[in-house]
């Protein structure tokens, strides 16, 4: 998508197979451009939330395999690859997914071909994440001109939380998705942004990308969401998924859950935009099963932003002996899911319907 | 409560009749006392939150009438104040109780006894506040002990939101006060102290008093409770009011409304603590007719904390593009609501159980 007036994707390639990303530890106050060398670079990349959202995690740790190769492919070489990328963060499924795929593909190749297999599949996952978020977008659509239909005036109001934006994929986004290419097709959308603390992902990332693109839309806090919807001011949740467990509970960003209780007491449809990589078949009661990472309690205490100097500095916002919890995700039964759009179509949040989505997504990469 | 060991209460007359608080916009990093002696003193101190939480702005106000009446008892100089007061905070109810019992005790009495009243009258205010506020911790603490009677071990888990806290009343707090109560009596308490962005009264004043007050707590973002709900860890939702509707609909700090309906539909107690003066009486339907205050949208963009040079500054979050909706409160609906702490005593959130306590607590100030 565009940043000041010009396209970018999140992950890219240029001349000799260098790696580039935008570090988004600074927006929105700095648009920051790095190369990711080393395999350290990546996984510090990841783990640091350099990079950050299922898909980009996947897709950073496909080219941080293609890296490692290109300087040492032995056995070796590949099992660190692998150890290494997988500590880097527990929740998201895609890391796994992608590594899986990885390492089963190289650990059966020659030595001598492992480097270019490896850049060959990466740049292959980053395309087709790329296919796959314009097609969520495209089917996200429906429901977008479905809401706009029935109310008398053409102004449709979403309310997403946290970043499922392009940021967080390659390129579209997963829940933004339906929202740019609604904006293309000449929707007239108004989105409201959770900040999403404690690392206020909605605040820094979701805003940046809407003011650079020209989406209407107003900030604000986790605790308003509620209230917004009482009183008639959402027509759509909108949210992204990190984990998605078979019979479609929904892992995503700490608070996600507390919008869906909301719109569902608001009979606001609730829908989740996640490529099909992200549902994990082999966990089928996700509030029970899915493990909820727990952050650096310092993310807490601490908020990052601007001074009155330019500087991006944090600032302590407790008492010096307060303590702090951060669980970093939470999950929202399948209940509560009006539905699940995927690159393959909008599915119900139940099993049954899931096995539909798998028969077509199996085996794709 | 307690203050490095020292016991001090919010409000506080000393030697001929001078008038202090704690100015709460510098905590939890600066404690400072400040003496209000203009009605101007008084009204920016409740519109800019000097003081805040709905008992302490009602005893605010009125020691703001007997202040302006000792230096003008006039008629035209009471009606100023009344105008003046009721001008700073619009939800509040208390401070229009409060307003409503000074002003029309004043215009009834001679001009030469208005300084006096109105002082006995401040004063008797802040006694009764006190009293109230510490029977609501008495009556608070049978629900404590029955759900500690009911755990196999003895510990307690509540979750608070923003600060109903000593420091929004007198002394005792109302959602604070029968986990003082209960701690005095040696329960083993741990509170989870929400945030309450966007001015972090959780992480700033709630935290500040428990640590002070040696209650064992941790901090949490906003979006947090709900999976600490889900995953057994909180038994009690305990929150304040702002203003109450004569059926039991509960008006509080943005976002009390995501928690009531996370305590809902994971089995757990949503209790409301609150002087009977929170209820307005005149108001049936608490979603449809109370009216919100949209706060300034800075509130949002900016976050207050401390450098690492130990100065309090604010910090900007967001994009300079990015415009913000600040609705300050929210409205609970009685359904989600498992009872209300009164000082006389626990009532069901509904009409019929209110008309009992509106029976007990009428003329009572």
């Amino acid at each position: 998508m565009n940043v000041n007036g010009k396209k970018y994707t999140s992950i890219w390639i240029e001349k000799d197979n260098r790696v580039f990303i935008i570090d988004q530890r600074w927006l929105p106050h700095e648009f920051k451009i790095v190369e990711l060398t080393t395999i350290n670079d990546f996984a510090v990349s990841i783990r640091d939330m350099w990079v950050r959202g299922a898909p980009l995690i996947g897709v950073t740790a496909a080219f941080g395999f293609a890296k490692s190769m290109q300087y040492d492919s032995s056995d070796k070489s590949l099992e660190e690859t692998k150890s290494i990328l997988l500590s880097t963060r527990p929740t998201a499924v895609n890391l796994h997914w992608a590594v899986k795929i990885m390492y089963e593909l190289l650990i059966k190749a020659d030595q001598d071909n492992r480097a270019e297999i490896a850049l060959g599949k990466a740049k292959d996952i980053l395309k087709r994440d790329i296919q796959s978020n314009n097609q969520i977008g495209k089917n996200g659509y429906e429901i977008i001109k479905n809401i706009i239909n029935k109310k008398n005036n053409d102004k449709i109001n979403i309310l997403t939380h946290c970043n499922a934006g392009w940021l967080a994929t390659v390129d579209w986004g997963t829940a933004t998705s339906p929202i740019y290419y609604a904006k293309e097709k000449g929707a007239n959308i108004h989105v409201f942004v959770d900040e999403t603390r404690p690392r206020n992902q909605g605040a820094q990332l979701t805003t940046w990308e809407l003011s650079h693109n020209d989406i209407s839309h107003d900030l604000i806090v986790d605790n308003a969401g509620g209230h917004l919807m009482q009183h008639n001011e959402i027509d759509l949740v909108l949210v992204g998924s990190d984990r998605t467990s078979s019979n479609g509970d929904v892992c995503n960003k700490i608070g996600t859950y507390l919008k869906a209780l909301s719109a569902y007491d608001n009979d606001i449809p609730f829908y989740v935009a996640l490529p099909s990589s992200t549902i994990d078949w082999n966990i089928k009661d996700g509030v029970k099963n899915i493990p909820i990472e727990e952050r650096d309690p310092s993310e807490v205490n601490y908020v990052q932003g601007r001074d009155t100097s330019n500087n991006i500095i944090k600032v302590d916002i407790a008492p010096e002996r307060t303590k702090s919890r951060n669980p970093a995700f939470d999950v929202t039964p399948s209940r509560l899911v009006s539905g699940l759009i995927t690159e393959h179509g909008i599915f119900d949040a139940n099993y049954a319907s899931l096995q539909n989505l798998k028969k077509l997504s199996y085996g794709n990469i």
